[in-house]
């Protein structure tokens, strides 16, 4: 029985899989999390690419039937350049999210929040504008976010006030829609609504990436008919760390995460 | 005419390199910023020393005649098991400061502040309590350091909320001498010097390290006595940000930093 391969930089891709196994309860996942190589935000596109590349590769290794890019800087910079090199179908988190924004968005001004890559890349704006022209888009990277998040730092004066700095530009282009445009912003969703208000709607992709991994399985009549599907999580580095963070993003502790060499 | 290596994760090092070059203006320097795998942190130790190892033999290609592990996570983890197998000398930076901090204080209550990784270690402690068994050491790991200093957030109220936070244990423990065992915490010093109050000696390792190159260089016989050293900088990823960061770390920006493959 063939998997659906995830990959991230490290451990934020786990709100995707959370979601893919929710909806997708009887599918195999192979999750790679390159933690030697965290984060990729900061790095350049050249570099996002080839880590991408080898991430994809060592999950055709594990037989899988479809991979998902976990992670907003590897969707941003990578896919582009690599969805259409393999025979495996690729999808990404920013296609997903975008849509939902567009539909989401009454007064037409999304914003759009992420890593310093994730922001520099504009591929979000690309794909917005494309959807719909008359949208206004604000982005913003908020490079502080994910040690915050890596740290448990997830609420109190410190994150409200960075927070509040960093989301400014947003408040002042009068967002009503906001894309969490990395997946570990969901984990600071009620700083980030509490700096917004309440009016602002905020846009996590986790959701619709599993329906659209959903969908095109079926369309692809690849679903697994059989039942209970097995996961299995493999890291570059730092298993015990992973497994003790996965408690933060996917709600329960990983056992078995196994650590492997090939990159 | 023969080089010294110096290597780090990332830009931290460029504080040691900017001391080895005020004091031996006449040298070759030759250094390596693993750019496209910072931070190392957070990695684990098999991981740092396996990076450590990748960047010796960069620096080795390279002529060199002394290598400077210009890291303290590096030095922590990776200094005890290689210094031994290269037959160049290899120096870290954690004795030089050790030294110091031991000489300093008068009480023998001594604070390291570093990365998870370097504290996790616990080679400072044992540095340390080998010098001087009746010294009281206490250490705290500070994660958000690291990524303030990248962001340029080296003063206002964020950053002094966060340092009374991870400072705390060392004011308790009545410290007189602190160890700023990060490369990148001496553009912290005046937020820190601010929260632990003026008593309390501060101990940056990089002048001690450049002293000790040169004392080894000196001794065997090897100091360059042409005069005017070229300097040149390699990353494995962005060196245009490697460049702008080099003004806040060394005092100017960097022309041709370049990127290698590599690793």
């Amino acid at each position: 029985m063939k998997s659906i391969g995830v990959f991230d930089s490290g451990v934020g891709g786990l709100t995707v899989a959370r979601e893919i196994i929710r909806q997708l309860p009887n599918e195999n996942i192979v999750y790679f999390g390159d933690t030697a190589r965290v984060p990729y935000g900061i790095k350049s596109r050249e570099t996002v690419i080839r880590f991408s590349i080898e991430n994809i590769l060592f999950l055709l290794k594990h037989d899988v039937k479809l991979i998902c890019v976990a992670c907003n800087t590897a969707s941003s910079f990578a896919l582009p350049v690599i969805k259409n090199n393999f025979r495996v179908p690729i999808i990404g988190v920013i296609t997903p999210g975008v849509r939902e924004a567009v539909y989401a968005s009454q007064g037409k001004r999304i914003g759009v929040i992420g890593t310093k890559g994730t922001i520099k890349s504009r591929t979000y704006e690309a794909e917005i504008k494309q959807l719909d022209p008359k949208v206004k888009v604000t982005m913003v990277a908020c490079p502080l976010f994910v040690p915050f998040v890596e740290e448990g730092w997830l609420s109190g004066d410190v994150v409200l006030s960075v927070a509040k700095k960093y989301l400014k530009p947003l408040t002042d282009a009068g967002v009503d829609t906001v894309i969490l445009g990395c997946t570990h912003y969901p984990l600071l969703r009620p700083v980030i609504q509490e700096v917004l208000g309440p009016q602002v709607t905020l846009i996590d992709s986790a959701k619709q990436v599993a329906f659209e991994v959903k969908k095109i399985l079926a369309s692809e009549d690849m679903l697994n008919r059989g039942s209970g599907g097995k996961h299995r999580f493999f890291v570059s580095d730092n298993p015990e760390w992973f497994s003790s963070l996965a408690q933060r993003f996917m709600g329960k502790r990983l056992a078995n995460v196994r650590k492997v060499d090939n990159v």
